[in-house]
């Protein structure tokens, strides 16, 4: 298993229209989710700072988000979260969310 | 089972004397954590940025947390961590570390 901490904005004004979609996100879109290996997948905000953790749980992570990037109805849900996202200057290359660096974990 | 994401600022200067801290945190203040009920506890960084992901197993939040405070061994770690932290203005009275908010969760 292989843990995940990243980190992204939130644009201004789109705090409340994040949340609601979150809070009933699409079926398609939760069991993509989880077919491509994500569990315990939670993501908080404060002052327009929205963290992510999860866990992945399968044997080839890059292709299954590959695979999770070519999900229709994902592709349309993130074309209604990226315009509301804002993401940091310093992520890696190719990254949208950025990923963060482990520097305690503790069972 | 209560999940709980935090968040907080490093001080300029220290971010690798807190990572080396961490990659070999004190043997009490493990147990102090676990025996707090604390578990699957990660810290992540990204510019200047720790968020803190755990999950607490027991009955009694407050007084868990009230009882990590009195453990001398910890009060020892946070003198060490504290001046290396820069909590953020936001944060609810009484907190260091902030709480953030739930806005998803998939299990």
């Amino acid at each position: 298993m292989r843990r995940f901490g990243q980190v992204i904005k939130l644009q201004g004004g789109v705090t409340e229209a994040y949340k609601r979609y979150h809070s009933a996100i699409w079926p398609e879109v939760a069991k993509t989710i989880r077919d491509c290996g994500l569990r315990n997948y939670s993501i908080y905000l404060k002052d327009g700072f929205l963290f992510a953790y999860f866990e992945y749980v399968g044997s080839d992570f890059e292709a299954d988000m590959a695979r999770m990037g070519e999900d229709p109805k994902t592709q349309e849900w993130w074309a209604i979260m990226k315009p509301m996202q804002d993401p940091l200057p310093s992520r890696s290359a190719g990254e949208w969310w950025a990923d963060m660096e482990e520097v305690f974990h503790q069972d």
